[in-house]
């Protein structure tokens, strides 16, 4: 097939070509000595990301998934008691990871297309005199549904409450893309991965631990090695790894960081906003709804459409992949065929998100939703005209 | 500037990734003893790109001017006479290179949006009893204004005079894009560079010659060296070069040549007509009107574009690169101003055509000029569903 | 500095140019309807690699280190006894990563330099009439000491006693380089990892599973998620994976396994053995030993040489490194100082082990190490000779 | 086969990681606002390869051959005299294009591994008491043979006698490795390409002219267009090109360039010296000779060795590269079957060079020339360490 595919899921991202370029080199010998200065410099770099300054980023040849699992192993131990909102795919299999470690899941089920319910955190943490709830997780921003939850209301309320419990975000999909504060949220754990706004290959787990995180792991009594903070904090302290690390993708990951911090972060964060604002305009002027039922939850990193009853969000997927070289998101568990996700994260400029938008409307008449043609591109053109910085 | 650029000049055009590492490789000796067996496949393979298999294939490491150079001096002499109709800036420049060499130029000036004006041809040709003109030029598809001309209508009249004059072809925007037809339409010499529809950066100048030209070069008076025939022939013979080839390129060009004949060369021509068409529904849509001026004229490689009286089009090339990141072509000489040029040229998909457009609509509304947003959009992604060929 | 580094530490090994190129891709969506038929495929042919057709394999974007610990974790409970010689430090890191989970670890302490103690594991399987022993554990090839050992000699001692213990081999730096036979030699669980044999970057830990293992994983108590069988082979049964797989890498394994097929794996191994032998020409040309004790276990894709008395095998390495852009393994643990190791393992050709030869013999001479210079290049030239199959 | 190929043909040289990257991008509109930027800047830092001020760059798709064409036929007229010494294939090659162009070339012929002859030169010039003689042609460095010539001794002939012929320079294997000095030694017009000290993949001539050769230009009657300084000066100077420049070259160049200054040029010549003198320690070791009959025309870009009588060279290049991957250079013309040559020029280290002669010192030995096994290797070894700067 002619011409490039279009990624328009939510990871993995486009991939640009400084970083793939980065990562386009002979493989290195990671104890070499001149190593160490790179890592050290990488690891202080990408606190920026995070936007701490007291946190220690953990870099793991894994993913997401490993990601979650090391923030969890690291800090908490079978049995211990947590918290968590489940109103989508990603963070149902979170909940279903502690559970598969043996947490005791305190699982708050919240209608797909909200974030996380603040109410219920707040009535659930204040009934928890004894402090038995040793984590509180909270899934930034579901990707499954294209909603961002307000990690700084659930700090408040810890806060408020003086309940001592860890905060754990899930921030894979919104971490270098949305706004994310560490430190000033006072999250614990953050969790991210490489093939999202870090604008790499599949590969990386990051996380990101505060003192306090630090300090519960002397009590965490997870059996824990590959994922073990310890042997890191060992290691990384002298720019090694205790084990063979991903030096690849390190190479782009600090290349990654460098656009990052050159456009810088807040800017990154705007550009998001923008775009998935122009997508929203989109959906709007096709007389579609988003999955996310209010705007306060709406995510600038995806956007998942509902389709008109009777319609297949899945024949939507299918069309504009096959047809378009279109990668959209499918709907997933409750919302699967219902719902298709537009992904506006990472590397993207207005002709990119307008040939995404162009390549839905046609997949949308193809599946036989009838929208007017163009309507969306339109909609969405006039709005980056208007909010362009030029 | 975060995301890819869109490059829709006519030329350097996109490069695929298949070709883009195939290219991406170590330096080779080109004497090596499998060198020859990889160039005589090539040679003989791109024969069936230019739709010969009596033509002989010359590729020099030059560009499509060096080409233009190739041809001239190795089939005619100075003082020679040459008709050659000028109808934008690329016949211009070449009708230039002819003059400079000291090659006599019945110039024959059209009227820039339209092509080759068989009748006057066909006079002169016919007025010239004593075959004193020894070449006849044609611009297949003339870059500046978008306009193609009919090459099986020069030979006609040729054959129909019986004038043995040589057939040029400048193919540099048309071969593996347009149809094009060496042998069926008895073209003696025709010039192609690398960065158009061979997919390719620019460096190559590609040559074809019929066995009459490869004949005619005996009486060539031309000083050559660098671009002689004679060299190339005896060392191509056993897959050699007279002096080092560009490689790197050759590699390109097999792999790009291995896309096209995948594709099917018929296959390209059609999309390359799908996509041209599909900008014409947009350009429709938004009001306006192509330089070319007649359906006939209408370039499937190109579209330039007509700005309303008023307007100027160098502002929406300029909005569309720096605004949007997306190339187009100015207008040239006597169209500067007055129109800009889409290229649709080369790897494109859907997607990518639709994108190219949509800038254009933001940038026309940025230059003042009042089309509806998304019209253009809608009217290409209707021809696009309707002529899918799912 | 200019030049390319030669890169002979035993992993991360040299990444040929086409496995490079074949990951030098946009990123892709792991959900794509075509996706299927690619992983499905590469499982396919990876068996070949292990020599195994009723294995599984499984491919997790990790290390060889979480490899081991997929081994470990889906097969064995806590508290569960294993047998484990230590004669390295790679087997080391494993019996300590086994004791981390809370396994019983029967470690039989062999002297640094030689390989497993078939003797004792027989005294002691043997000994364990109850069966209490659930896992024989084998460093196949000893990377620290260049040390390989004989598998197939462990299988015989567990066949002849009728022992139901699992054999788990650590393959990291053996698999797709030395011999190794996952059906025939009755291996459960073999580990590897993506950047030694299969000659790409770090990110992979590659495990088979016997379907013994398999069906040992329903008893196995560890907790588990990340590396949890169960999700992969749910999921992989349809190509897919329980989360986003490193998908670069997935097409790099791709191109790799194509090349060692190509090759042919007992052509692979046969190279390997004649560039260890090369090695140990030059070793023995020099006057100096190799930590591997006795012939029969000597590596084939790592060489540990000893330097004398008084010598400091850092100091090769530093000026290896530092002087000719040479990187060479140290000395790891009970042979700091003592030992410096030349890989010889994975995509190398004559003149990469000469030139690394050359590098190590002038940097033994700039550490005050009185070799003839040349002599071991020498001595290797003529073994290659004598050997090339020409 | 595996590993990767040694590449010591002098020209195409080894392409540095560093370029290969720089070049692997997307092609890119040349005539973009923001391209003339870049190309001025690279005009005036490459200034500074030739070690000129005054002295103007041009840039051609093409090749040195070219890059002959383009000195000539800008500066001279047919049937102007040059006087042009002939000492091997490519000295021949440049006086045949001259006489192919119609110059009258007075050809001073020269044995074989010898360089310019002062003498003689003077001789010729000193009798041209009319000026006739309109220029006098060098190669600086004879690639065929291994001799480098002294430059500055014919410009020293040419002030002393006062005679105004331009000096014409062939650097092509010379220019950013063996030390040249465009103004000190009043060269006017000195030809490179890309292939060789610059470290680019062919496929650019690059000529620089002094004024005079600049002046000299008005008066040049030979037909040309595509090679026409006039065109480039004129576009050139707002950092335009007159026709599709190698835009991706260009970019690969800029790279090189910064490399080159970053090492400095006079350590890159420094450290072409040094791989060449200990080249020349292993041929002396071997106890072969070179081509180059005294020391005072060694050239450190290229050896020629020739192989004892009754011996066969072409064997020798035939196993190098059959059996070991390695690229050496056949004997050319006069020295067919009795050289072969090594190239040390462009990017290489120790290694790389030492790799080369282990390679060289088997293939020698497979075609039965008795040389003793790493005897050369140890020689070169011996004086590397000797002359490293560490």
């Amino acid at each position: 097939m002619p011409g490039r595919k279009f990624l328009n899921v939510p990871g993995p991202t486009n991939l640009p070509d400084r970083v793939r370029r980065a990562m386009d080199i002979a493989l290195e010998d990671h104890r070499a000595p001149d190593f160490p200065a790179f890592t050290k410099a990488l690891f202080e770099d990408l606190k920026q990301v995070f936007k701490t300054t007291t946190g220690q980023i953990f870099i793991y040849p894994s993913s997401g998934t490993g990601g979650w699992e090391a923030a969890i192993t690291n800090t908490l131990s079978p049995g211990d008691k947590v918290v968590q909102a489940v109103f989508g795919q990603f963070s149902l299999l979170w909940a279903d990871l502690c559970r598969r470690h043996g947490l005791e899941v305190i699982q708050v089920d919240v209608e797909w297309g909200e974030g996380v319910p603040l109410d219920r955190y707040r009535e659930i943490l204040a009934a928890d005199k004894s402090h038995d709830i040793k984590g509180v997780l909270v899934t930034h921003n579901e990707t499954a549904t294209g909603v961002a939850s307000d990690i700084a209301g659930v700090r408040r309320i810890l806060d408020e409450l003086g309940h001592p419990a860890l905060l754990y975000v899930d921030g894979v999909s919104s971490i270098a893309s949305l706004d994310f504060r560490m430190d000033e949220w006072g999250v614990d754990l953050a969790v991210s991965g490489s093939q999202k706004g870090l604008m790499l290959p599949t590969g990386l787990g990051v996380v990101c631990a505060s003192p306090k995180a630090l300090a519960a792991r002397k009590q965490a009594k997870f059996k824990r090695c590959f994922f073990d903070f310890d042997d890191m904090i060992r290691t990384n302290k002298d720019g090694w790894f205790p084990y063979t690390p991903a030096t690849t993708l390190l190479r782009g990951l600090r290349e990654s960081t460098d656009m990052l911090l050159e456009e810088g972060i807040d800017n990154v964060i705007a550009r998001h906003h923008r775009f998935a604002e122009a997508v929203r305009q989109a959906v709007s002027a096709w007389g579609l709804r988003l999955c996310a039922k209010e705007p306060k939850w709406y995510s600038d990193t995806v956007s998942a459409v509902l389709v008109p009853e009777g319609a297949d969000s899945d024949l939507v997927v299918k069309y504009a992949y096959e047809r378009y070289q279109l990668s959209l998101g499918v709907g997933l568990n409750k919302v699967a065929g219902k719902a298709f996700r537009i992904s506006h994260l990472g590397d993207n400029n207005e002709l990119m998100i307008l040939a995404a938008l162009a390549g839905t409307e046609m997949a949308l008449r193809d599946a036989g939703i009838d929208i007017e043609p163009g309507s969306g591109v339109g909609a969405a053109q006039e709005y980056l005209r208007a909010s362009g910085s030029w």
